[in-house]
This record gives C-alpha cells, sequence and structure tokens, in this order.
C-alpha cells in the first residue's frame, strides 16, 4: 500500500476483501459500483464519459485464503476464498473535497454487495484541495499542552464517575476532589450530557467555580472537557457556555453527532473538541467488516477533532494491544505535508500505573492524554497518590527506567504497583 | 419482547447478545456500563443515587447456543456459548429527549465489552417526549402522494445512472427521456451531489427546466429527489435552491451526513426529505453485531426522514428478503400512538416486473417507492414500455391477479416477463 500522505488529484482508499469470485473480477465490481458501473447500457452514456469519472484499481494483492465465509449473504461459488488487499482510487472531480461526499464514494454500497464475503476500509489518501476546505483540529497536540500548562509528558486525566446519577453539585465536589488530586485533564462520561437530573448549565457553573476558584489561588487549570452532545443550536449555546466561564474543553460523542455535525461544531468552536468515539465497536469489532481506525479518524480529524480517543493497552474492552498502537501511532501522523492536522490520542479503559512503559516504547511519542479511573481513584492512599502515580510511571517510562526501580525512590508509584499485584 | 409502541417513562431497547459468561451476569454488566456502573467506589455515590438512574434488566430469556464466538475479542470462559434477548430500559432522566444522546445510551460502548462475542440492538422504545422534541417526517406516505399526484399504487421511479461521469445538461436530458416515459419519481446517485463534473446548481436549474416544462405540458410534476448531501450551509442552500426552483424533493445520505445534521435538515426542509443509507452494510451486514434496521430507522424518522431506502426482494445485494420486508413494515408501523411519524419505504436493487405480487403480498401496503434501473430501461420497447409494466404488474399485485394472467391483456407487462425469463 502507497505511503504518500497525500494524493496529488485523486482520492484513494485501501481495502481488505474476502470473495470466492474471481477476485480481480470482484474488484472491478467494486470500482464500478462506486462511480459510473451501470448495469444496463444508458442512453447517453459514452465510453469517453465513463472513462473521465471511473473508479480505478490501483492495487491488487492476493494475501491469503479463508477456509469459510466472515460475513453471510455473499455469493458462493465453491472456489476458494481469497483475501486480498486492493486500493481503488477516484477523480476529485467526481465529488469534489467533500467531506460527507467522501464517505459516501470510499463506503456507501461496498459493504452490502454480494461478490464479498468481508470487505474492510483500511486506509483513505485525500488531495491537499480537503485540506483547503476544511479546518483541521485548531489546538491538536501543542496547543492543548499550552492550555493546560503540561509539556514533556502526556496529560493525566480521569473521568467523572458514575456515568450517571450525579446531579451538578455532586459532580461539582468530586470535581473538587480530582482537582485536589493535582490532575491535568478532566471529563464528562459520554452518557452524562444535559439530562434533567443534571442539567449541562448548571453542571458547567459548577465545576467552573471549582476549577475557577483553583486557577486563581494555585495558577493553574485543570482542563475540564464538557460533553455538549445534543442538537446543533444545543452544542453551540454550551460551547459558548463552556467558553464564557473560562472553560477550556468541549467534548461530543463522533457516532452520535455524526459528520456534518462536528464539521459544525469545528467552524464553531474555539476550545479544543475532545472527540468520544463510543459506538466505535459496532463499526468495527468484526476483523473483515467496516472501518478500521486508520482511515476512519482521518475523517474526524479533518472535521476538527482536536483529541480522539484511542482506547488503551491492556483495556477492558475486547481491543487489541497492536490496535490501540495503530490508532494512537495513526492521530499522530500528518494528514498533509502542509497541514499535519495533528490530534491527541486518548488513551483510557482500565488505565493504571503498569501501562506507561509498553505505551511508550511502542507509540515512541508522550503526545497524549492518559486517562484512568480506577486507576488513580483505586490508589490505597487515595486520589493525590493515584495522579501522582501515574506521573512517576510515565516520567520512568519516558526516561527509559524501569518501574521497581522507579518505585524506590517513588513511594506513591511504590504503593500502587504493590496495590496492582496483590 | 414488548409490542409496545411507546413508553410512559424509560427509554427501552431489545438487544441480541452471545457470551460464554454467565449471561444474566453478562446482561448486568451491560446495564451498569451505560448507566451508573463503576468499577470502584466513587466518593459521594450513594445507593439511591445509583438506583435513580441506574439502568435495569426488563426481560432476558436465552434463545440457543452458538458452537464458536461471533466476534474476536471475547472473553473465553470454556462454558457453553449462551445466545440471548435482553430488553433494558433507562430513566428518561438519564438523557432527556435527545437523539444523539439515546445514540450514546442505547449503543455507545456495549459492542466493545469483553464479556459478548456478540451484541446487536434489534429494536428501541420511546417516551412520548421524544415525538414531542423532534418532528418526524413532515410528509411521510401522505403528503409524499399528493405532491406526485399518484395514489392507490405504489411510487414507481428511478434513478440517474451513470452514477456519476454525466453532466448537468446530459442528466437534464436524461430526465426527459425518463419523465416522457411516464415515470412518477427520478432520484440523483447517491454519489452524485456538487462535483466539479456536475455541479448541484447547473444540474439543479437544467432538470427543473425540463420537468417545469413537462408539469406545464401535462399538468404533471414528477418528483426529482435532488441528493443535496454536503456540508450544513451547502445543504440548505441546495434546498432553498430545490425550492425555489419548483422541485418537490431532497436527498441526502444519513451515514454521511450524521445524525444532527440530519435533524438540522430534516427543521430547515420544505420539501421531503428522501433518505439513502448507502453504508448500512458496515452497520449491519454481520448478524452478530451492529444495529437492525427496525431499531436504526426509528431514529432517522423523528429526525426527519421521509422515504427510507429498504433494498428489495431478490436484490442484487445480499439481504435477505426477510430482512428486506421487516425493514419495511418498519418504516410503515407507528413511532407513538398520537404522532405515527409513517416513512414511505424506498424499494430498491434490481427490481423488476417479478417482485411486485410477493412484495405486495408480504409487506400488505402499497404505500411504498418501486425504484427500478434495468427494470424500465432494459425493457425490450424502451422506458416508457419499461414504466408502463411496473404498474402494469402492481396493479396486479394489488388486484392480486397472477402475472402471466394479466399479461395477457397487458402488452408492456407481458414482454417484460418474456424478457425477464430470456
Amino acid at each position: 500500500m502507497s505511503q504518500r500522505l497525500q494524493t496529488p488529484d485523486r482520492i484513494e482508499a485501501d481495502y481488505t476483501v474476502e470473495t470466492s469470485v474471481d477476485p480481480r473480477q470482484a474488484v472491478d465490481v467494486m470500482a464500478g459500483e462506486q462511480s459510473s458501473g451501470t448495469f444496463v447500457a444508458i442512453p447517453g452514456e459514452t465510453p469517453e464519459l465513463k472513462a473521465r469519472s471511473a473508479a480505478r484499481v490501483e492495487a491488487f494483492e492476493a494475501i491469503g485464503t479463508a477456509a469459510s465465509p466472515s460475513l453471510p449473504g455473499a455469493m458462493e461459488t465453491g472456489d476458494p476464498i481469497t483475501i486480498a488487499r486492493v486500493t481503488l482510487s477516484w477523480p476529485l472531480a467526481n465529488i469534489g473535497a467533500s467531506l460527507p461526499n467522501l464517505v459516501a464514494t470510499v463506503a456507501g454500497n461496498l459493504f452490502e454487495l454480494k461478490q464479498f464475503s468481508g470487505l474492510r476500509i483500511e486506509d483513505i489518501r485525500l488531495p491537499a484541495a480537503f485540506g483547503d476546505a476544511y479546518p483541521g483540529p485548531r489546538f491538536g497536540v501543542a496547543k492543548t499542552r499550552e492550555l493546560v500548562g503540561v509539556h514533556g509528558r502526556p496529560i493525566i486525566g480521569t473521568i467523572i464517575k458514575p456515568s450517571v446519577g450525579f446531579g451538578a453539585e455532586e459532580t461539582a465536589q468530586l470535581t473538587r476532589t480530582l482537582i485536589e488530586a493535582d490532575l491535568d485533564f478532566i471529563k464528562d462520561d459520554e452518557l452524562q450530557s444535559d439530562g434533567p437530573s443534571c442539567p449541562f448549565e448548571d453542571r458547567a457553573q459548577a465545576v467552573m467555580r471549582v476549577i475557577n476558584n483553583h486557577a486563581e489561588r494555585s495558577g493553574r487549570k485543570p482542563m475540564f472537557a464538557f460533553n455538549i452532545t445534543g442538537d446543533l443550536d444545543q452544542m453551540r449555546r454550551r460551547h459558548d457556555l463552556v467558553l464564557e466561564l473560562g472553560g477550556t474543553c468541549v467534548m461530543a460523542s463522533l457516532n452520535s453527532v455524526g459528520l456534518v455535525g462536528m464539521i459544525e461544531v469545528g467552524r464553531h468552536s474555539q476550545l479544543p473538541i475532545h472527540a468520544h468515539r463510543n459506538g466505535w465497536g459496532y463499526l468495527s469489532r468484526h476483523p473483515m467488516l467496516g472501518w478500521s481506525y486508520v482511515a476512519w479518524q482521518k475523517i474526524w480529524r479533518l472535521a476538527g477533532a482536536d483529541h480522539m480517543h484511542v482506547n488503551g493497552l491492556s483495556n477492558k474492552f475486547c481491543e487489541s494491544d497492536d490496535s490501540v498502537i495503530a490508532s494512537a501511532a495513526a492521530c499522530l501522523t500528518p494528514l498533509f505535508a502542509d497541514k499535519p492536522c495533528l490530534a491527541m490520542p486518548v488513551f483510557s479503559s482500565g488505565q493504571t500505573v503498569t501501562q506507561p512503559p509498553e505505551t511508550f516504547a511502542r507509540l515512541g511519542s508522550a503526545d497524549l492524554i492518559y486517562a484512568a479511573g480506577g486507576g488513580i481513584m483505586a490508589h490505597p492512599d487515595g486520589p493525590a497518590a493515584g495522579a501522582a502515580s501515574l506521573r512517576q510511571s510515565w516520567q520512568a517510562a519516558i526516561e527509559g527506567v524501569p518501574l521497581a526501580t522507579a518505585a524506590a525512590s517513588n513511594n506513591e508509584l511504590s504503593r500502587a504497583l504493590e496495590a496492582s499485584a496483590s
């Protein structure tokens, strides 16, 4: 597959496909379905016209076989089932630099084609016109770090739990506990937005009172990602309220809001956008269906996402560590030569003091948000010790010092390691 | 599972799940993950607080076993893998009547839980507050029929093909051919929106000139669904242009635009919204992952979709006929007792004169759009005969007359049946 960041004038997409049809014929069907192919001759169509807009098969490589079809409903020819990697391309002139129409073109009806018992989009590459048409992340890594005042190590964060149940004042009280524990970053749960039990406006005001008081006293303002997910006017109003109150981050659920809504939030926002990927499982859990994160995250970064959730190593969900690292590395890989659009990957789910060394060794970067729940709250000496133990673990990881060695001179880390081993 | 249309004050969702864990424990994890469950005790949480917002398991039924896990990444206990149906419910107060937050609540992180080797959302039921908060379809079946002037039979339609390649004038010329063939409905392909090769404004003007001329001469205005898919301001401008030109329908791709964008289109639109589901395969192709159409279509109808694509019997894609009929029936089932929100199902993909009898017999309704491509263009006597043959087939289906009998007195139907048999 191509390693180029961007393409001069065609849109490219890489797929893994599985088919018992002649695989070269099958990929021709893909290209036809998503461009100028027709099943019967149409008055007015000409070879020139079709050639102008046709999708091209740029690369094809058979990489293996499958013993049985991964997905139901495909043609069964009785021939061996081939697994192949294929790259298609389209002229930019088919759709222009439009993200919503890009999705219809590179994904669209492909996943329902009878020729395939598996089809997954692995990557996309775009002409620079897309970078001109969309803002991309306005804050990304560098400006997020400036706002939080954390450099040279990950931003250490946590999530308000329980997900739902707390009212505004209870959320503010827990926020006080968490910022007194010296956390850099706190986020709403994705289930908490503006329910009658915890109205957004009340929560934002109560939480920002706590944060602003802390900032006045300490000179340091932790970042709180307020979940503004809702209808468009609600999201704009909530963003404006957070901004007015002196808040420094808003959060939205990508799969709940959708692409056009996120583009609007991206254009409107004067704060970093913390992009939550809940629902990701239905897009990606089957390895021969749907979207790879590498392809998917590019679309949201262009739309303006500053922070992108990527799960974490040894997480409580079902994703492999290889997949997590590939996702995080993708967020830190430039989209265009002149406009990198880097987003800060957010590690979460079962994260404790034990994962930083491997996370840093494999990712090769500390440009990330490291969010823990139990990893902070369950520290035997309380949340402040929990937060300190995570910073100590990350410092050791970055300096290449084994955790056991670092624990000898870092009591909080030592106590956290003891607790996790018991 | 419940047959109630709506729920008094809780949100309900039905799932099929697959697990090798004790299935009752596994569904408790589902309920906890999507509400007030926490892995460690949190300062401030109380039993009352958790009870107020907790999701409840309303129903549970083991319905079978699986020989092997459907999806990778799940815990493997060595115990038998149970397939079960489960209903969860949430207090409306957790999120209020918010469609985006509904998606995060009923779907969200569930699909990534390690407890499950399969998880699919089958249906949702909502309190009437959702019907109050969102417009639902403004045109639906009855007003779409009024605009097209077709009653007592399906609206017969077709799609502009090739999907891409035609410019504005070529599209208008084909439109002339199609409306002279007496089609009720024509739609843009989902790959054609506003590319430089066929700008939206040029296409809308050229096509509406043809349609308006025809309407002046004949007194009948066929409905053309212009694909307005794009960024929000583009979609609004395109809608306004279509309205100003006298057009009667706009189309948008649900999975490209996303929920918040479609809610905005729904609130803005003064025309029926033809909702295209391209991309549906990545949400639903695996039977133990993702969304059933029965659950999914409810969200889009509430957002304002007037016409919903459902595929067709004996389609060229990989969906079963049972699934197609269940989808179409769902669109014609009321959402709320006082606000039915019916959407017109759109049958397409390989539709010809042969499918109407079974479609009508199984659906029990002719309130649908029946879109054919080759079924019209490939008629041996041309598109006008193709369109006539479809109307004749539907008339026979509705009257319960076998096609062979109807063909004796309907030449276009007879010729189409001969051609399809050869």
